[in-house]
């Protein structure tokens, strides 16, 4: 009855072949007289999700996670990965020919200035790396006495015989009805900001900078409707947009051509070196332009100047209509969601569900309402022990069943074209135990600090996170991951530059959307997250001195009343429940069917205080 | 009846004479070829409390304050000060010769990028900007086609008629009985670290980390028991301690020698000269090493290794005779603050008292404790619309007359040998307004919510300082400085490198002493402040998944009843506070004369919840 057509269940391969092709490309690098290589999980754009073309990490170490690198020596490997892969890292890659180590603190440099030996020659790909990494690579190269060399070719490519052929996913026009705004006009305030930085260009290297400017949308990789691209946009005259032709339909091609020029995607180099060769001084984004960009424009005479992609903090901003799109995409999404909790609600307590179960009817219920172009995300449903596996995600192997007494925690999104979208619920199954409430009333009184907070406009997201955190740390808890991330406009669920964590220094600005979700995690136990996306807006305060913002709540779904402990919330945390309880029946109710209303109005009706 | 010997209530000098020591300047500058000089507010260690011998920028330009910069051009001069002085300078500085301009955003450099002019020399004396701040000057230079000339001599100095000679006040032996640790195991502990970094030596170029190492205490500044001294620590063998002669006895001597050898302080550069040219390593603080302690090391060969001094943080965190030190004084100033605060209450109200008379009345009750040794800042009494100015000092020309209706804000430490105090109280003279005390009640939350705050080991300052102003910001209101900053032991009242601000970000550590100190100010009407010292210790939360820390309060003095709103706190808050009042009550009663005690009995009632 239900199926996920945006998600699978397999494990990932693993075993004996992928000894073969870690021998093979040894022999690669002999060949090219190279020490050793380091290989990222990355792709010329630092991109979040990746095509398959781009999966060299996982095809070399068998090791799946978002993030890692690889350094092949030639009498050993590393494998470097961050502490929520750990224990994965182990079971996918071959424990006799991978060391697994520390990706962050300490990180690969320390662990390349011991392994290297004075003389050896470390081979890397420049379009892989940013510039700061290339560097911080080339740092310790000298300490070891080791010379970093930038290749020409990738050498995993020269021996990846069945490598799949990149994405030529076809582009769709980003109607002006969900952008609201035209290209011309975000081209005029791209200008504006160029200029202030000093540079004649600017090269947008990342794709969702490429997607927002030009209002177009892709789907070249999984859950972000991404079209891989490059641009570069001259302060003054026509920029030049490079794509791979065979993704442009003439009705798309005949938009683009309205406000840039369109060439393949080989053309950027040409393009960039003869500006170069001009002296311009051309803008590079810190965060995804590839090494290659900056040692061309360099080599050709051209001067770099690196910062922040100002793409990255306009779009980060909606706009109203793009702002009018959310509410509409949350109202959509908030009906599949009370079909989904009201069906767990009946179907759980029988005990024959899995986690796969909630995924497929999750995903069926978002396609249900018509208009799902993706899941934002793969579903992450752990009941009991995998609920506290922060970045679970459900194998045909891992796969559990939801027993009575357990704590279900679904994390899930949709990409719909007038918004997208990313909520967590967790739900009992069955009685819970006093600490389960305890801890999940601990989470929510987080949550409803930094739904209800006001601040002053300016403020960072470093301000607030401890607003979520003070309510566990009372009680000698806490939990391992950032409070919240923003979140983009049909474009990519994980977008920068504002976070609420304690390393969010950009400032929180009217018309952001960010999560908000504390979470609690007992590990072999159960996992807790309540999370809602925030939209940052004015906070009209009587007599306020300073211009102050707080958040609109735009997820819409109840909160599971089971497992609240209403003998802990102050009279105002009781409040703002109980009046987000009704604004979710009042904004879905209409939408239901009968039996989903019947579950609606017990989940949202009131809690009174004990 | 009353008397201050620490604090003066002095206008700071102005007018014609200073416009001559302009013009005497521009000449001096002229013979040097120098085309402009930068005359920052500043020793050669960066202090913040300096010796009138040091006073250049007020001698030149009039302004007294406790931060700014001036650049004398031949054409223009500006004086760079931060907002807070901003009003001071053109009131103390001649408006027809001196531009006020900005100190930190934009900061100078900004201006002499658009004044300099190619070609110009603009001199700078190297013992008086760190390295950091001589490269930002030079850069500005470069971008405007300058030159930055290093001085051998302070121009000032040449022109100083009158120029104070330089401190020689007493040293003495800080007892281990008040230390706690003695200078061969401060000094052990010293070397770790120095290894640590790699360098062979580390110069002490901050006078309080002279003094803590090797446990010495002198009278050369106001406020600060700091003898004006350097040392020389190398990884191994004997260090050197760089004081003029004067300031020992024989016995102070002796105490010095059994740790260091001891020489005049114009004996540093030789020995780091002869040093640097055997090649050594020397690590130099950021934040205090003069410029010319790096060209002194570079141009003799040596290597230097900036970073933080690593006393800095080993004074920060205080050992338990420290700890049992503060505690004794802070009771025994709490007898002191409870005659004053009993004493105000009295005669405040029939309208005769002034803003002197309280603070040579504070002082006096201090000084009848028998152990004050200075105030540990120069009192902030601010009654009305004065007490609205964050860095008021009063003099015989603001002084104020309190009045019915009034706030009366005072600011106030002592130095004790054993320990160092530093509160803030907001007395209600007469009926406040129901205004007054919904504001007074925001900022006692905000106060409460730091002293109750749990926290993991590790946390920073910046992840606390929201909690004391969320009650704030529901009201649309803020306060424009930091919480709290870190407190030495019978040193400084301001200390690092811990502090609670949104810039906050070193760790708060067990033993660590901080202020906790959020306010309110409404310009020409009110000012509001409360502040307690408060003591970083292991909070014991049964079942606590991480080592968790929290506050111990170290300030025993009431807080103003009259001005809660019990209505608008918590009944945590509310417990809270009768529990301070209660604990006030109990440590400090038994030292207090009858009427006192009778005041007190009700300024530490319980409040009831309404």
């Amino acid at each position: 009855m239900f199926e996920a057509h945006f998600q699978t269940f397999e494990e990932p391969e693993t075993g004996v072949a992928l000894t073969a092709r870690l021998a093979a490309f040894r022999e690669e690098l002999a060949r090219r007289k190279l020490s050793g290589f380091v290989v990222p999980r990355a792709d010329q754009q630092q991109n979040e999700y990746v095509p398959p073309s781009e999966e060299r990490l996982a095809w070399l170490t068998g090791f799946t996670g978002s993030a890692g690198l690889a350094v092949v020596l030639s009498n050993e490997a590393a494998l470097f990965v961050d502490g929520r892969y750990t224990l994965q890292a182990k079971k996918q890659a071959d424990g006799k020919a991978w060391a697994v180590e520390s990706l962050v603190d300490p990180p690969p440099e320390s662990w390349l200035e011991q392994h290297l030996k004075s003389g050896d020659r470390l081979g890397y790909d420049p379009w892989l790396h940013t510039t700061s990494a290339a560097e911080r690579l080339a740092a310790a190269c000298t300490k070891a006495g080791a010379q970093l060399i930038a290749v020409d070719s990738n050498p995993v490519d020269a021996i990846w015989s069945e490598r799949p052929a990149p994405p030529l996913a076809p582009v769709a026009v980003h109607s002006l009805r969900f952008a609201g705004e035209s290209e011309a006009d975000k081209l005029g305030r791209i200008r504006t900001e160029i200029d202030k930085s000093g540079a004649d260009a600017l090269v947008l290297s990342d794709s969702h900078a490429v997607a927002w400017t030009f209002n177009i949308r892709g789907a070249d990789v999984a859950h972000t409707p991404l079209p891989l691209s490059y641009a570069l946009v001259p302060k003054d005259g026509r920029p030049t947009i490079f794509i791979d032709h065979r993704k442009l339909s003439n009705s798309t091609r005949d938009h683009l051509e309205q406000s840039a020029d369109v060439r393949e995607p080989d053309a950027l180099t040409s393009e960039l070196t003869a500006l170069a060769q001009r002296g311009a001084t051309i803008a590079l984004d810190n965060a995804t332009a590839a090494d290659a960009l900056s040692r061309l424009v360099n080599s050709a005479g051209g001067k770099v100047v690196r910062g922040s992609d100002p793409v990255t903090l306009l779009k980060a901003v909606k706009n109203p209509t793009e702002i009018a799109g959310t509410r509409t995409a949350h109202q959509r999404d908030a009906v599949a969601l009370a079909r989904f909790l009201a069906w767990v609600d009946r179907e759980a307590p029988k005990g024959v569900l899995t986690e796969i179960d909630t995924v497929e009817a999750l995903e069926t219920f978002r396609r249900e309402t018509g208009a799902l172009k993706d899941v934002s995300f793969p579903t992450i449903a752990g009941t009991g022990p995998n609920g506290a596996i922060v970045h679970y995600r459900v194998t045909r192997k891992s796969n559990r069943r939801i027993q009575v007494g357990d704590l279900l925690l679904i994390d899930s999104g949709a990409q719909y074209e007038d918004g997208t979208t990313d909520v967590t619920r967790t739900i009992a199954v069955g009685e819970p135990t006093a600490e389960m409430r305890n801890r999940f009333t601990r989470v929510l009184r987080g949550h409803i600090a930094i739904a209800r907070a006001i601040f002053p406009d300016g403020a960072t997201g470093a301000q607030l996170d401890s607003l979520a955190r003070q309510f566990l740390w009372q009680a000698g808890l806490d939990f391992e991951h950032g409070t919240g991330h923003g979140v983009g406009s049909y474009l990519s669920v994980h977008e920068g530059p504002a976070r609420i964590s304690r390393l969010g220094t950009s400032p929180l600005k009217r018309g952001m959307i960010l999560s908000n979700e504390p979470g609690y995690y007992k590990t072999d136990a159960y996992g807790i997250r309540i999370e809602n996306l925030e939209l940052v807006i004015a906070a009209d305060i009587p007599g306020a001195e300073k211009p102050m913002n707080g958040f609109e709540t735009l997820t819409l779904a109840p909160i599971d009343r089971r497992l609240i402990d209403v003998s802990m919330l102050s009279p105002g945390e009781l409040d703002w429940l109980n009046a987000y309880h009704a604004r979710v029946a009042r904004e879905v109710r209409g939408q239901l069917d009968d039996a989903t209303k019947a579950w609606l109005d017990q989940a949202t009706a009131p809690l009174v205080a004990i």
